[in-house]
């Protein structure tokens, strides 16, 4: 796999978000959202998404140059209509609004509505971080999910991210689909040919499945938990919250009318909302007490995690957040590697829009 | 099974917490969630609970005349310590200010340190609902969990509640602990003497274990996902940000100097804040858009989860709050079922303090 600098793969969906009309400051935002996923180790939410987004700014379902607006609001709240942006653009606008809220409510909370795939949630949540907030970034996502007892696809993988700083220690940072595993780790399993591990899918009858491609013959993910046995009504309970809180909240599509984030299938002809729903969430720390104490018990609450006993001392106990600071490091300093099939779409991208492709390390 | 009319089940309650010397009110009260636990069918978190509530009183471990109070505060939120009180009790308060706080500031948030036990978290969130509110109720819990990879037990069963209100259709009510299986569902399987599926718990050794009894044996209950492969870093997840937020924002203690339910158990020597923490939070629906418009696209949302397709059609898809709704609506009309041994238990309570038990029904 060939490697690339972080900062040339930046300048390069900057160019090509500049080329299908973005204003600069949004097609830097972008790319800054989409680049951040690779450093961060996410690569399904990373540039190898970037064809993807082309692809509906060609079918006229991204907006290019929105409008982006508040359309309600109150001293603690927000709701935004994203007038159908890229959402790695409407989502850190509304992160933004809920912190200025939080500066003065003591907390800030923002619903959106008419936006997009808003790529890496943590990026969106860890925001908050360097204001001492906590902050929280959840969306709704087009229906691949059953409800526990259902054959129906309803819900997304809706994940849900929470950044939490702490001291002298790295900050927490959960960010998590509310499935048993997220839909691109199944990709990976198509690609290598591997099978999916029992709970992880069921078929189009409703029985477990170990068929990565399953969802393409009318199978489901399922919610986190698996079955009922192990929890997933909890799972789908998570999945539903963070669809209401999205799209029933701010007006946006819910449940099985959210549109596909694939540009080859059409959205649902019958909307209930517009476009794709997220919610953000700031809470000042000093709202509550002291950030000086709360970020002293921080890092006590994370070294004793990070000291639990392990079950084998070769697989330590992991902080949320560690595994993507870890992949961080080492990207930013050895580049970014890029599997050959994305690197070949890009180039293609490169070559349609007249935008030069970088060369790697 | 006796059966019991919950009017009688609370006026036996309120004069036990009248005879340990609560105030009539928070006499009232207690007894008022307590119940409502064993009416919406959470038997592990109703009567059942009474006289180990009364043995931390009689341990000085429960303050039956607390001053609770705010301690810090914001236009949106506020911190509250419960001076030692029920749960039961300190818990509406704090949501009742929570709900107070959004009425004017479009979302109210309370953190509460210095409390102990609140019964059932759905009682609490459901507050919000004639506010036309979504509530949300969490609390933190004496630590049974072994995070993913470890053996240490360091989170409680933590769990979270979310209710949101409908229009035509019963609100969306979702109450459940961020792991596999309650406590509760282990004692069930302990007193049938009947193994636990694969996936709840692990041995001293962090193995699987079928053994309802493992947890008094050094074993651990599992996060939510069960394992690694499924997701129990979600559940770790969740459960975490529910302790950080109950508790490191509040001042209470957390991860596993969370001081046990139980009397016989004593609190760590060497806390990290006061009691346990809680955490609530209520949104004003029309702080986000008019709230009939929310409330329509609600029951739309409702409707069309509940007529999914079922996998089997005897089994049909549940929107969370249904199964306690239809246990209400049961046993307001033919009482409360008690457990042998719960009722012996409250007998003998009930002989103890010198107050008459109810007849049945």
């Amino acid at each position: 796999m060939n490697h690339f600098h972080h900062s040339k793969l930046k300048e390069f969906c900057e160019s090509v978000f500049l080329e299908i009309g973005c204003p600069p400051n949004q097609a830097k935002l972008a790319s800054q959202v989409l680049v951040s996923a690779d450093l961060r180790g996410v690569d399904s939410h990373g540039v190898a998404r970037l064809s993807g987004y082309i692809r509906l700014f060609d079918k006229k379902r991204i907006n290019s140059t929105p409008n982006i607006r508040i359309v309600h609001e109150s001293p603690s709240t927000a709701t935004v209509n994203a007038d159908g942006a890229l959402g790695l653009v409407s989502a850190p606008w509304a992160m933004h609004l809920a912190i200025s809220k939080a500066k003065i409510a003591g907390t800030g909370w923002v619903a959106v509505s008419n936006s997009n795939h808003f790529g890496i949630a943590g990026y969106h949540a860890m925001m908050a971080l360097e204001h001492n907030m906590i902050g929280i970034a959840m969306t709704n996502a087009s229906p691949l999910v059953a409800p526990t007892h259902s054959l129906s696809r309803m819900l997304g993988t809706n994940p849900m991210a929470f950044a939490i700083p702490a001291g002298k220690q790295p900050p927490f940072v959960a960010d998590f689909a509310t499935t048993t595993a997220a839909n691109g780790k199944l990709e990976i399993l198509q690609r290598k040919n591997l099978k999916a591990p029992e709970g992880w899918i069921q078929d189009q009858s409703g029985n477990s499945s170990d068929n990565p491609n399953e969802l393409s013959l009318g199978g489901a993910l399922l919610p986190l938990g698996s079955d009922r046995e192990h929890g997933s009504h909890k799972g789908y309970c998570l999945g539903s919250v963070v669809d209401i809180l999205s799209a029933v909240l701010s007006g946006a599509n819910y449940g099985p009318w959210v549109p596909p984030f694939v540009a080859f299938l059409d959205p649902p002809s019958d909307p209930v909302g517009e476009g794709i729903g997220h919610f953000f969430g700031a809470m000042r720390i000093d709202a509550f007490r002291k950030a000086e104490d709360f970020l002293h018990h921080m890092d006590n609450w994370i070294d004793s995690f990070r000291n639990a006993k392990p079950i084998d001392v070769s697989q330590p106990i992991i902080i949320p957040g560690d595994p993507e600071r870890e992949a961080e490091i080492e990207r930013r300093a050895s580049g970014i590697p890029l599997n050959p099939k994305v690197e070949d779409d890009l180039r293609e991208l490169a070559s349609n829009l007249g935008v030069k492709f970088p060369e790697s390390i």
